[in-house]
């Protein structure tokens, strides 16, 4: 069953768009399940929506679909896409949205430009596909229409190359990938990689440095450091992330997306 | 059928206003699909909400119930309305909110002052007629009550006057009615209105002035502008829209709700 | 029956764990009806939580399930609790978020420490049990699972005190508990409290006297005080707030929660 829909956008909710979209969806499909993952993307910003989408989609079950329109091309020669990976789908632009799934490279992925207008809305406009191609689409596959009769199968979608840790010997660097609400600093280094270049268990032996900062050791959770403190932990999401105790890491250590992030042995 | 239920409102999600009208609805009718249009009006600011709810309503299927409140005059002597119009349901004060529904003088229009307490809540607040008196009359609805039974036909609703272009000669005077989250100028100007005034096909042949600018033409998409350069498009709810291409035009033009906008023919 | 959750955290709606929180009851009761009443809430603030949940239930029907989140301490020893009372199911940090259900000290209210791992999460994080434990616990309780499998009965929750209003012969003391949207701002004082020490009907003898302002009567509504004007008004919640006709009392009068206000009668 495909009932579950999921929208990732930068429309933001003053305007009207998510709800359009939502009309959309549910003049098609009145039994759809719809939840928003986020519409605060930054205007524009595609691997902000494919960090978001990559820590979200693995809490919903097999068979939903998540719709991402964060499409400055809307309009232009871009593709639409649907992409049927590990038992979800994934519908939106082919401009890298769908980096985390694709990049993966997993032999169950299939691809598929989409070219049936029958299962488009009722005109096109230049400027908003959300609404006239992706939730039409969307809302079709969730009443279990088939993805072949949507469009053709390619090979050669957008992805874009993400900033990925490099380990030399026995340290990592790596580079903060996101600030959260609270503002802590998450990073592109998992734990896995940890573990791997550490040893299990290493998390009293290692020190983080970032932005002049240097932290030792993992903390087992937020209060283990004292209140305006920072500490590093190993997040919900199995990523290395920098917080202040009781504070906003971004704001008070003044540092932010892009920040290099070195991971050593505590000498 | 009537099941899908929207919210538009100026209560914020903040606070926990928007979630009291829910649950108030979910306690008659627990079938109700609900989707939020925008909490984000303007505190009060009707023709906002009228702006936003006319360019969303159409993308929801016949049978929807929208419910808005953005309602200064709460607790004052100003009407509770229903306006069945168009195979659409419209519940929310009688201050104007349905202006774009009420200017339209369909025949089929029927306007209802609520007075059938019955379909009230218990206890009236003088703060908060979206849970007391909207939230539930809009479930009654979408429990497939009659209108007829909860009020009196009136024929006398408030309708707020909105700028409307002023075509002289080969000239369209218009304003800009709206900046949305990207920041793109949506003007009062149709694209039936252009096509009227200049012919159909003749996006090439007019010039746009606005805040100084003159823009020449009408791009396809988005980015056929270059990146950072100033556009102007038909957008997708068929008006003329200026925007910078990777930008906010709003910030970048400093031009905002209200500027006047000029196209005529290229010289 | 229960099938309505309702949420309330601190995580904003930018990043996407409130979607992971809906993703995963879904999966486990795709039934399940999900509200948002509030993501808004100041991190960490759980005094916010408090007010906004206690305005938001009684909205509700019986059944529901409401979930908070506001978490500071999570993976540190805090219990996670499931708290029955008045035919509504509260689950979260025992941190005193639930302090409004646990301070009525009612007769059938239930507390129960979350320890039956068989309805948390698979894994668990150091930093989310939104996810991991609040999320899955509610599903499995809207699939009416008995709340006694869950875990064992308590008598000692963190409960908060909250500043309550004092009153001296026919003065009240209170203060300003909250500040919504519109800037309107919300007492501790609740009408019962006023119909008490000075009489029902006593809404035109009484002056309300709060950041050097000295505001006589209460107001029917608000557009009783003319447009600019401060104003008294019992709230749709039953409470003392001050106003700013057609303004935002908040910031024009710049008072703000924790603010002195005293009511007496007017000389």
């Amino acid at each position: 069953l495909r009932k579950i829909v999921t929208l990732t956008t930068d429309f933001g909710m003053r305007d009207g768009f998510v709800a359009a979209m939502k009309g959309v969806i549910l003049g098609i499909n009145d039994s759809a399940r719809l939840v928003d993952v986020s519409h605060e993307i930054e205007p524009g910003n595609i691997l902000e929506a494919v960090y978001i989408l990559e820590e979200t989609c693995d809490s919903f079950p097999g068979g939903t679909i998540h719709v991402c329109v964060v499409d400055p091309g809307v309009g232009s020669g871009r593709r639409p896409l649907l992409v049927a990976s590990g038992g979800q789908y994934f519908v939106g632009p082919d401009n890298g949205v769908f980096t985390h799934v694709l990049e993966a490279e997993e032999n169950r992925t299939e691809i598929y430009h989409l070219t049936n207008g029958r299962y488009f809305g009722t005109g096109l406009s230049r400027t908003f596909h959300g609404r006239d191609i992706f939730a039409p689409v969307a809302a079709w596959l969730s009443l279990m229409e088939p993805c072949q009769a949507m469009g053709q199968l390619i090979h050669d979608p957008v992805i874009l190359s993400r900033p990925r840790p490099v380990t030399t010997g026995e340290v990592i660097e790596g580079e903060i990938a996101h600030t959260d609400r609270f503002g802590n600093l998450i990073t592109n280094i998992t734990s896995v990689l940890i573990s791997e270049v550490f040893g299990a268990d290493s998390g009293g032996n290692i020190t983080i440095a970032v932005g002049g900062l240097s932290i030792r050791g993992l903390s087992g959770c937020y209060q283990d450091a004292s209140v305006g403190t920072e500490g590093a932990i190993i997040n919900s999401f199995g990523r290395l992330e920098i917080f202040v105790s009781g504070g906003n890491a971004a704001a008070w250590l003044r540092i932010d997306r892009g920040s290099r992030v070195v991971v050593s042995l505590y000498a």
